[in-house]
């Protein structure tokens, strides 16, 4: 591919409000460009990217036993209300109508796709496990689309749909995709990439996991171990609580005015916050209840597991309830029928804490619980916090690191199967609805984190497998025909060889055409000038390291597949 | 592949409301299901198809230089409204609104996507020309979706959209995407595929050809020579008229009492329809006027031809004026601003015909044009009929076959760059708004016509070059030892040749497992059998001829080889 043909630009200045790597580079390499609000065209060397990442993936899931399918982007409603999620999902999905107006969707996930096309198909159990993918585009409407191909509203994704008789076989069939999504990550040269057990949102299921690369510019906050491999997303991370020994003193009731947050007590009273328990109010829109969640004042409530606990949507408030004194609650029995009390886990066994005492201005010091009030039951509704100990291995501490979620797999149980009447004959003869594990990579947002890990102040630095070229030719002085003569030898040669070379056939200068090739991060780049050919040589520059090769022109090959090895 | 494991059902009930032949034996072999009107989901074997036919395309596009890139499904009406087409185009494009209530369409085309991609990046002449294009969904509300996957409302296509800063070269560049286009079908295994001129509709340019499938299945009328390689869409279709050789005679008021059409006016006075002249009205809403078009009585008006005559839409309609007498409409001068006549070139010297007397209830016989009546222009707005003379060799007849569009391309000129603003500096440093031309071919109804030229009563033929696998390895009697050990050796040994072959393992009867690999049309069946082991041999059988021939197991692969090349 000669340069000068090649639609695209590089620009050296930085687009506005760009805060990304990814985003600033694939920009000014030209890339992507922007068609509006979480939209973008893709150029053909983000194309040529893309299709390597394809390919991996597509080779990892044919390993698996994978089968490639093809669902509609178009839906209609009818197949997201068997399922329920026509009326549960809000508006990150795009909805439309048709011209007969009837009420159509566009797929953000395929749960219901699949089980469509295989309910009527596959009537018994050894016809299972099978596993079904796609690798299509995908349209949610995201709140926040940010960071150019990070978080978008359009996307490439690969989705699976795996399906089993028991949950056994899901559970060995999940630990074989999650090893091959390690795999390819691997082949596309990601290197700090983790596993974590997540939420697993609208999906349904209970166990589930993301694969995320660990980068500053991620916005998922992760729980790691400085000593174990455990990993969790935040919103399920659990670690050992610190406690606080304490002696038991009697309890008193403290006048503290206008002071009503735990920072404000705690200056008045001379004490740390985790020597206090407070309340944190919440409300249940669809229940119409209020929740007290009551934890230990250096705590944050992780409304995640709030959510889950409670399996309903739970919203932070400001209360107010003739029964509840905001800014002075503590430990009782409300005895309300729209008011739900829940202690977390870090108040049990918890001493000499200072309190609310539910009546203004005034709160209790030197309140136990077990001693002053014994909930039912504790529940851990509590953030991990930096500094915690590790609840897997007992000794290394945690820490809380940024992460991009490029990928997650789902357990979905039989939630789709059995809503839309999905059987098959058991070896009994017995009906059963088979349960399914769900499957997901995003590939634009793999292509920007690739970006994100290997880049640096001058460009992008692709990992050789999925470079859009491998190598950057680069003659100085194509006016000279000695130059001119040799580089289109070498670029017949290296094409013959089975290399993409992007040939820099522009009469600019040296300076930018080193430029383009750092911006555009090809990984190997091959000077060809009037000064090297004297020696009968070339000069191969690498990308990463900036290690510069003389190589004999009739070397050239062998000594590319030496560097190719060293690079892959 | 072992069939066991693939997902999908090959059932031997035509399903209901099939009429076309691709159709029913997608449905029955298991590749395709339908999700709803028009939206179809493809299982493994449709999708394996669809690869290969992708392939082709992509090859056959980088070899005339295209470049892949990748538009957005999603679009804002913003970009649609810069070229017009915003409001210009009705209910086939799916319109919808974003969260923050932004007008949103779906790409049916993305002549405005590849403007917006490369106005800024491409500024000189000696930038041009180039080829974009892209692989990718296309939605389009179809109104009468139909045929399985020949015409549907979501879809797979390639566009591809060329700029060039002149006639001349875009003249060039046309016909080599021309050839690329019969290389693409040739290698797809069609063979009746002629190109004909077309009227380019929506996409706003002069010059159009379609590539058509010529089936009966098919929903568009060719016009072909039966003498030499004249073919055009009827839309756009010429040919020499026939003419009547006729003594003038002088006029006479004729009496037609409640005979107003031309059918009954020429069973009562016993003549042939081509001795009359019709009036055929319609209305242009736009500009609020009736068009009364005069045609010799055996000829029908082609509204096309009449649309981009009068460069509106026409509807046709029942007449209802002060100054028309519905029925007895004959040639004259209205004088009237609402009232445009036009005269087809079938009148044109035409003598003795009956005509309307614009008087109830009579009709004039013997009236003949340029004596009674000179309209100030004849025009062509008439449809070929079958057997009259090709105006291109003057000797052949035309015939109308029916066929299916299986790809378009359009010469676009500057309709796109001149209302999206594209300009680059040409060789005089003059700003230029440069040439298109746009390409597309829909992949789904190529794999669709594929089987509706190559299948038989049993089912699908594929060609060897898009075969979902090429190899049906059919072993009989599973149960037998040798057969089980020489199937899985020779399964083996197939794949390691590079072969793609699907295994049925399966303990069904021999008839089934014949029909499944007719139905599904697998190129070469395989059979191993305990009988043919005995010699040591396999019998091969082709599925397009019924060829059986049987082979030394340790000969397959040689003859495998000779096999591929004549089916190839």
């Amino acid at each position: 591919m000669k340069i000068s043909k090649l639609v695209g630009e590089r620009t050296k200045e930085v687009p506005s409000g760009v805060i990304a790597k990814s985003h600033e580079y694939l920009l000014r390499a030209g890339y992507i460009k922007q068609v509006c609000n979480g939209v973008f065209s893709l150029l053909p060397p983000a194309l040529r990217v893309q299709k390597k990442l394809e390919k991996i993936i597509r080779e990892e899931m044919d390993k698996i036993g994978g089968q490639e399918v093809l669902f509609p982007v178009l839906m209609p409603k009818e197949l997201w209300e068997e399922s329920g999620r026509y009326s549960s999902i809000g508006s990150e999905m795009f909805r439309l109508k048709d011209r007969a107006d009837h009420d159509m969707v566009l797929g953000m996930t395929h749960e219901e796709a699949s089980v469509h096309m295989v309910r009527n198909i596959i009537k018994s159990y050894d016809q299972l496990p099978f596993m079904i993918y796609q690798i299509q585009t995908k349209l949610r409407d995201e709140p926040r689309a940010r960071a150019g191909l990070i978080r978008v509203r359009e996307f490439i994704m690969k989705d699976a749909y795996s399906f089993h008789t028991n949950k056994e076989d899901l559970d060995n069939y999940y630990e074989i995709v999650k090893q091959a999504y390690f795999n390819i990550y691997k082949r596309m040269g990601m290197k700090n990439v983790v596993s974590v057990k997540s939420d697993s949102g609208m999906m349904g299921g209970k166990i589930a996991d993301e694969f995320m690369l660990i980068t500053d510019i991620g916005e998922d906050s992760l729980v790691v171990c400085d000593n174990c491999d455990y990993s969790a997303n935040m919103e399920v991370a659990e670690a050992i609580l610190d406690t606080y020994e304490s002696k038991e003193e009697p309890t008193e009731l403290i006048n503290t005015g206008e002071n009503k947050t735990i920072e404000d007590v705690c200056n008045l009273l001379k004490i740390e916050p985790n020597q206090t328990c407070k309340a944190v109010c919440y409300y249940l829109s669809k229940s119409k209840k209020y929740v007290i969640a009551f934890i230990r004042g250096d705590l944050e409530v992780n409304e995640i597991k709030l959510r889950n606990l409670l399996k309903e949507e739970v919203v932070a408030i400001s209360i107010d309830h003739p029964k509840i004194v905001a800014g002075y609650i503590g430990p009782k029995d409300f005895n309300e029928e729209d008011i739900i009390t829940l202690y977390d886990i870090s108040l049990k066994g918890a001493k000499n804490l200072v309190v609310g005492a539910n009546a203004e201005p005034f709160h209790i010091a030197h309140f136990s619980f077990e001693r002053d009030y014994i909930p039912e039951t504790f529940v851990d509704i509590s953030k991990v916090k930096e500094g915690q100990k590790c609840k897997k291995c007992g000794c290394g501490h945690v820490k809380i690191v940024r992460g991009i979620e490029i990928g997650n797999i789902f357990q979905l149980g039989n939630k789709y199967t059995s809503s839309m009447h999905m059987t098959v004959h058991d070896s009994n003869g017995e009906e059963i609805n088979p349960i399914m594990g769900c499957y997901g990579i995003g590939i634009g947002r793999c292509l920007a984190s690739i970006v994100e890990e290997s880049s640096d102040e001058k460009g992008i630095i692709w990992p050789i497998a999925v470079a859009p070229w491998q190598i950057y030719l680069c003659p100085l002085r194509l006016d000279d025909e000695n130059v001119a003569k040799s580089t289109e030898e070498i670029n017949k040669l290296l094409e013959e060889s089975g290399y993409e070379v992007l040939f820099d056939d522009r009469n600019v200068s040296a300076g930018s055409k080193f430029a383009d090739s750092e911006l555009m991060g090809i990984p190997i780049r091959i000077v060809v000038s009037p000064r090297s050919l004297q020696n009968n040589e070339v000069e191969i520059t690498l990308r990463k390291t900036g290690e510069k090769i003389m190589c004999k022109k009739g070397e050239l090959i062998k000594k590319l597949e030496e560097l190719v090895k060293i690079l892959g």
